[in-house]
């Protein structure tokens, strides 16, 4: 394993590898460290990039991630995912050379197995008997699902009241549902203090958990070989609290470090119009992301994440934009979901409108000249539209009713009116 | 292009490869017919069982595929899907060496992007100007998305009443959808009438389109990469008509032509206890098959097909699975979803009913003693469980609510009692 230590992000104390959730100093965000002199000139490097690695899917990238020993790997075939050209969606939007990273091709049906396949890895390398998630949504799914195939038991955290619905997956999975009175914030409390107390596994979706943001790293190797080692311009990616932003952005760190490429991309957060903290810390200027207070209904509600009681993970994800350039904005529901449309229409893919965000930054960055006609734009499509078909749900749905030949002939010839 | 013709499986008759639906001599199912010696010959051919086609997904195969310029192959990214060993669900079910073939991970989330690519990728090198397929499940959800991918007009044709969540993948590609009075049949006779008629291509999921069982064919091709060579002792399939498991089985066939192994996997069908005309022709030791005329309410609503019209479809996957020596069996919805919850319980994946009788079907051929303790068994999962969560809905859902740290303490000790 070349990963060597933990380090804060704020005060950079080390310590070695473990189950830590924050720097015992200055209570900052804990990141994974590597010795990368040795990575870059490993032989196991070398064969993940030549694709000849004993390990599929994102485990191709196993020797840059922290997991000491393969054999707890815990996969369902998470990763190499399709990067899809999207030629007519592309020209609509004006940017003819668009990508789309199809995450809801993974087995959860969202790009979550990669932190989840990450993390209870390394719950399993460190020995841990329980793990614990506060999260109604594709996290929550992703880690019951990852907890299940490695014979772990998994607590889900949601709010009370949450349906059916929202928790199915991680149900089917055997994952034990709890409900906590109030906001996710509480959900989100108990989570953090089960795991450090009874010493589980947290693998809520922020930066608590180091080794999870890892795992989202592995999508910019595979962007990387599937663009055959050109660098996008802009790499658009809806964000809550922002562990794939970030996750992606130190995989393109890597890879410059190591010379395969030279230079970033432009990273670009996409938040939703009902929950905004850290577009307008960046909106405004500002160095430091804020709790966000008031509603948070949107149809966007993987990003709708308020940041309470965490706003410094807010403020990770705005320096991570910054430092590349990027930029980050806001899509409106209404714009989120026509988009989606769009997309199914043009390309035939059907993604959550938490997704659909996304291609919404594609059109609002190029109307406001920031993409260029001639740039190489990659979107990240978070999740399937599986996930929450009734987002698109069309209220006047009455298909005409048709019997026979003749019939079809003049419907047919009426559409030419 | 290696695919010389078109000939029917019943009078042999041979026509050139086109949008033809029967054979015009005695109405027989047509198949496409190749030169494999020159295919077996041929450089694409070593580069395709190599891994450096120049194309990705199952159309890595396409030499293997009756499509003459791969301009037009309409692709989203679909095959290439994980190959699980599930030793957890396997030890339950007395099978150590059980293998899912996760198709859910196609991009419409089942195993229905293959013949869809492929019988869009045929229409858009014929020229065609529509599509039209009679379904409202997983087949009309992929034509539409591929029809969308390709820029084509898409109808889908179910019966009235159908609701929304059924067709919803369909319509968000865009897709027409027209209700048609009575059952499927009259679904079905109308989109063929209308091919037929207009010239149009027809994708319904039968055998009436000679060229969409060919995509099926190219799971056989990964498995056997997967598997490193190895034959599976048997192949378990949910099937309606059974196009998939008469595709995977000439794939198979191909393979041992090819000289790339010895022996063929025995092939098993796993019909719905609403629905079973070829089980019964099956267990009665039967040469034809039935129309099926009754209920046909169950969970497995995929495989729910009484072959109104057609039943020489299943006479025909009736002859593939006697071929093979394999086995047709009959799923009851209970145990079937109580299949679809131990497999998401012990594997983590979640998978639509339809696909959790062929994990029945190794259960009860193994307590039958068909299936040996030794055997090496792989089980298609043909659609990921977000296509129909609700199916598992459990209406005792009242997680219990938990405060505090203390409140989780006491509910784990409770545990215990």
């Amino acid at each position: 394993m070349f990963a060597t230590a933990l380090r804060c992000r704020a005060c950079h104390h080390t310590i070695p590898i473990s189950l830590q959730y924050h720097c015992s100093i200055c209570n900052g965000i804990l990141e994974v460290i590597y010795d990368y002199e040795s990575l870059g000139k490993s032989e196991v490097f070398h064969s993940a990039l030549r694709g000849t690695s004993p390990y599929s899917g994102m485990w191709r990238y196993y020797p840059m991630l922290p997991l000491k020993d393969p054999t707890n790997i815990v996969s369902l075939g998470e990763g190499n995912t399709p990067l899809l050209p999207a030629p007519r969606l592309g020209r609509l939007l004006g940017v003819p050379q668009l990508f789309l990273k199809n995450e809801g091709a993974n087995p959860t049906a969202s790009f979550k197995d990669r932190p989840s396949s990450t993390g209870i890895s390394i719950a399993k390398e460190f020995g841990v008997k329980q793990v614990i998630i506060a999260s109604s949504g594709n996290a929550g799914a992703a880690t019951a699902a990852y907890a299940a195939r490695a014979g772990l038991p998994c607590f889900v955290v949601v709010p009370e009241g949450t349906p059916f619905s929202k928790v199915a997956q991680a149900l089917s999975s055997g994952a034990r549902v709890i409900f906590t009175k109030g906001s996710y914030s509480n959900s989100y409390q108990l989570a953090h203090a089960a795991a450090v107390s009874f010493g589980w596994a947290n693998l809520s979706s922020t930066f608590l958990n180091p080794f999870t943001v890892e795992g989202d790293k592995t999508i910019a190797y595979e962007i990387w070989e599937q663009l055959r080692h050109r660098v996008p311009d802009w790499i658009i990616i809806p964000i809550g609290a922002g562990p794939l932003l970030v996750g992606t952005l130190k995989g393109y760190e890597e890879l410059k470090r190591f010379g395969l490429i030279k230079r970033l991309p432009a990273m670009v957060g996409v938040q939703s119009e009902a929950v905004h903290p850290i577009a307008d810390a960046f909106a405004a200027n500002k160095t430091i992301v804020e709790e966000w207070h008031g509603n948070t209904k949107t149809v966007a509600s993987g990003i709708a994440d308020p940041l309470i009681g965490y706003p410094q993970d807010g403020t990770l994800t705005l320096m991570a934009i910054r430092s590349s350039g990027g930029q980050c904005l806001v899509a409106p529901d209404v714009a989120t979901l026509e988009m989606g449309r769009k997309l199914a229409q043009t390309e035939g893919l059907f993604i959550e409108p938490t997704a659909a965000t996304g291609i919404y930054g594609v059109l609002s960055l190029r109307k406001q000249g920031y993409i260029d006609s001639h740039d190489l734009v990659v979107v990240l499509l978070t999740a399937h539209g599986l996930k929450m078909p009734e987002a698109y749900e069309d209220v006047s749905f009455k298909p005409p009713v048709v019997n026979t030949l003749e019939e079809l002939q003049v419907m047919l010839s009426c559409k030419h009116i």
